[in-house]
């Protein structure tokens, strides 16, 4: 039986690859409707063999759906998620909006997926630099109980969506050419200065909150709480974007309950679900954003012991930001749920 | 009265920086001598207005020399500072060669300059990314005691040489065109295998050690604690290359003995040498490395209590690593020995 899916944001960078990935992962659907901003509506894309018309969003084009995918920023969710869930449709919604209620189960399903059974028409996919330092750590967290996490991310422009992947490429060139560079995109859009991403780096992903960390730094510290049913954990997180086109990677250090040795680590995740060793220093063997783009799973190297503490544990942590952190693990949501 | 000056590794990036700086900072010079492989003997370059020939090194080349700057790498350094002291030239060393020597002071003058009293002809300046750190750390040292610290480096190209700078352009170019990307220089020039630094990330400064870490770990371990006098300071490291041309970032969480809020770290890092304070989120104020690039002081912004542990503290540290990193460094040595 097939599904009726709906994709929220389907000419975003997250969107794209949802329609990839549902013809990839033979995906049983039935009706698929793109659905976008007025602005975007008309463009016709194919999608598993079908040419589709992007729709305007409205509520008769959220009727009769079986599944949503959301990926138009937090706005269009809190306005648009209640209307399709009402319909009956499961939203699947990979913006900011609902993630923290505690009536919406927040889901990496290699981690948590028995918090779906309490869906009540919406499920939150979590931030992709949470997700991807999630499914790495949950194993090591299964084995030898994490007592603090400390992450310094290392994330790609495609973060920030497909507008920025284009002008991180126009930056270069213009760097190289010696001509004006380009900057609307950097940090955000709605930035009040725009930077130069090219060549640089900008510690400053999302807006500041109090005590001058970052949104972005801010959702990964309770995101990964929530995902881990652990609300106490002690984790901080320094959030920083670098000229990488996709594929987040984070350096991450963690005290653990008992001491693992590395090879132990590498045992653990190996057996992981979602997860990818690539820890061979000896033949240069650590995970690049480069080699890791376009692939579903999490890779993880430089795995060592810290010796500055009792029990401490040091990652190199690699995942594609679009597809595990954000389109893919929608998509696995989605799949459970069947 | 005027030094006789020599620069050994004249044609490399820190020899570059060295001329400029020597002329900038009105450094007393009588003679000036640049020395090289015989592969760069007899290329001209012009110094604080005269034309001067690169001469191979040697042992009369070496005589008669005041203050001679080592920039040539391990071996050379081993070969020939020894050669220099022997004849009365003080030697400021960048290499690794002696940095751990207990004979050799290893000093960042803002922290240790009365180290430089003990000094038997040979004086090491320390890597790049830790004297870096060790200006920013050394104030809140001083005051709140650091018990531990955690670093994550985002360093530039410009480390591996000037042939690295000059490669990450060419491979951005080659990149962007769509032409076969040119790979000799990372992570290093003597890999195994070679690799795509343009929109990557290089888990990998300098060889693999015992227990997975690298030499570039390493070396931020022990030189952060013989500068700062801690010979069991708690540190741990994860090296990183990214695309960045030069201005090396470094993410460090610390533990201090007592509490500091941010305002007070902002205080004590105002006052101190050698700093910039760069941390006013709300007006986008934090060290990105272009910013920096060409800059003396180390900048650190995005200053953060870490509530994850008693007296925590995230810093966001970012400096020149061929000016205050490397030969401005030497330089300043050399104005404390006058």
């Amino acid at each position: 039986m097939g599904k009726n899916v709906a994709i929220l944001g389907a000419t975003g960078a997250v969107g794209a690859e949802l329609i990839d990935l549902l013809a990839e992962r033979e995906f049983p659907v039935d009706d698929i409707r793109l659905l976008a901003s007025a602005r975007s509506a008309g463009r016709k894309l194919e999608v598993l063999g079908r040419e589709v018309t992007v729709q305007e969003v409205s509520e008769e084009a959220l009727a009769d759906v079986d599944v949503a995918f959301f990926s138009a920023g937090s706005d269009v969710s809190l306005q648009w998620a209640p209307v399709a869930a009402r319909q009956g449709a499961v939203v699947i919604d990979n913006s900011n909006a609902f993630r923290m209620d505690p009536k919406v189960p927040l889901v990496v399903p290699e981690i948590n997926a028995s918090d779906l059974a309490d869906h009540q028409g919406i499920i939150a996919n979590p931030n992709c630099s949470t997700i991807i330092m999630a499914v790495a750590l949950f194993p090591i967290h299964q084995v030898a109980s994490i007592e603090r996490v400390v992450v310094s991310t290392y994330q790609a422009v495609s973060g920030v969506g497909a507008a920025a992947i284009e002008e991180l490429t126009r930056q270069t060139e213009a760097v190289l050419s010696g001509q004006e560079v380009p900057m609307t995109c950097f940090p955000g859009k709605s930035s009040k200065r725009h930077l130069q991403m090219a060549f640089n780096l900008i510690p400053h992903i999302d807006v500041f909150l109090d005590g001058g960390y970052t949104k972005e730094e801010t959702k990964m510290i309770n995101e990964t709480r929530k995902i881990l049913h652990e609300p106490e954990l002690r984790i901080t997180v320094t959030t920083v974007r670098v000229p990488v086109l996709r594929s987040h990677s984070e350096s991450i250090n963690l005290e653990l309950k008992r001491s693992l040795s590395v090879s132990e680590v590498q045992e653990i995740l190996q057996r992981a679900p979602g997860v990818v060793v690539a820890d061979d220093p000896a033949q240069q063997i650590y995970p690049m954003p480069l080699d890791v783009t376009g692939k579903d799973d999490v890779y993880v190297g430089r795995i060592r012991v810290d010796e500055s503490v009792p029990h401490g544990l040091n990652l190199w942590v690699v995942g594609d930001q679009i597809r595990k952190g954000a389109a893919l693990n929608a998509v696995q949501i989605a799949e459970h749920l069947l």
